[in-house]
């Protein structure tokens, strides 16, 4: 397939003194699918979720999705991943049907019905979180400290990694760092939440979580929904390039997440979990 | 009301030589659901959305929620809007009420049943998107033509006018501006898409709209969702600070929107629509 995270644009760039005409890349949106087979009373289909993302990587957005929503506990939970099946669908590449075990916890009741959401649906009832408490899912306790001299060199790192955000200035990136500072993973997305919806996604399906040893760095802000994915992940800690909301600190002292905002080669904040974070 | 749009948390500010603990503020990010009261056959409340949003003009978010949404057509459609008149609930003032004339399109079954969505709803099936082709609520034609000396200063104007972005760094905003350059609204949220409605949302009460005689500038990317909340008001040119996606551009060229990308006091890059902005 070809490389459809780009997508080439006619554009007039325009300055004081003059104005020119070229071609320009953007970053690709389009609409994702996400459908989910279980077989345990019969085989039913449910379509549980519509995001707008950056193409690549679909089968990780839809796992990550899916656990980080609470739909799924794990990876055997998952059977198959694949993309629509039916090849005469017009959008049969913005479709991602994936198989649950029939013994997957999958319920299809905790979707939110009647809802239409904006920027997070997790929150319909306090549905999800609840689960996050009721899962255990949060093993986050064990993990290392890292050097603040480190914590200031992630965005950096993360930065030039970024193959797509250096095309288009557009992208969101989630990025998975061991506690030497070794990037492991990087994901890319118009959507922040994707971007870390599909970090997560690749290593559940590696069987890496949780990923309570790691440190997720993210190019943009750290909201409560951001906060919420973590936990889902087990992950311990969470720097950001940007500011925290207030719920995303007020998740993060809950559960004793560490959370770092504003980070950058000079600087950064610790706003929860400062004893992961070493001084200097 | 003491102000809600900013909370207060310890940090700790790291750089190369110094750990300092002190106070600072945060944008506040609390859920907010917006229900629906309808008449027509016999009364019922429907719950349409719960967003992550700063409170302040929770309003206005509401309306302008429903108008981008498809929900509504304009204010004749919206006889009251309040608090959860349950005193007794704890989310009072997180709930927003909005009681529709009895003659109002309003159809619970464009509603999207059993969907969790993350960045966007709008997208559930291309329903919204042909709603607006249906309505036509598109009017953008007529619609004045804006320096390009002019489309480099407002950037700067919005940032100025910023009040909680200075205190927490962590706010998108929205501002509507006059075909001279004055502003005319500014609105604050942790969501781009939220600070965007509650712009809508104020000039719809006021019995602005179609807003094609204005130029809307925000501080952030411009995405589907955006493009889409444009064309449901009738703005006809919109400027972002940040980076367009490809079905940004691929909706502005497809309704004859004017969108402008990158906007900086140096430079800007006009993606679609360019006749609205004059060289230089």
């Amino acid at each position: 397939m070809k490389n459809r995270s780009t997508t080439p644009v006619a554009v007039r760039r325009v300055t004081a003194g003059a104005a020119v005409d070229q071609r320009d890349l953007v970053a690709t949106e389009e609409p994702m699918e996400i459908r989910v087979l279980t077989s345990a009373d019969g085989e039913r289909t449910d379509a549980v979720a519509i995001t707008m993302r950056t193409p690549g990587h679909d089968f990780e957005l839809a796992i990550g999705f899916l656990l980080s929503e609470g739909l799924i506990a794990g990876r055997n939970d998952v059977v198959d991943v694949s993309y629509c099946p039916d090849p005469s669908d017009m959008q049969q590449y913005n479709i991602v049907q994936v198989t649950l075990a029939p013994d997957s916890l999958f319920d299809p009741s905790l979707l939110c019905r009647n809802f239409y959401t904006t920027s997070s649906c997790g929150v319909c009832g306090k549905a999800s979180l609840e689960a996050l408490r009721t899962h255990g899912a949060v093993t986050v306790g064990q993990s290392p400290r890292i050097a603040g001299s480190l914590v200031r060199e992630l965005p950096g790192r993360l930065r030039a990694a970024q193959p797509v955000f250096e095309q288009t200035g557009g992208l969101h990136a989630a990025g998975l760092f061991d506690a030497h500072g070794d990037l492991l993973t990087l994901r890319e997305d118009v959507g922040r939440h994707n971007a870390f919806d599909k970090l997560v996604g690749h290593h559940l399906m590696a069987g890496d979580l949780p990923l309570s040893q790691h440190v997720v760095v993210v190019s943009g802000r750290a909201s409560w929904e951001l906060m919420q994915k973590a936990l889902a992940a087990g992950i311990s800690t969470l720097i950001a390039v940007g500011a925290p909301s207030s719920l995303a600190v007020e998740l993060a002292d809950e559960f004793g997440l560490t959370l770092v905002g504003f980070a950058s080669s000079g600087r950064f904040n610790i706003y929860a979990g400062g004893h992961r974070i070493a001084d200097g």
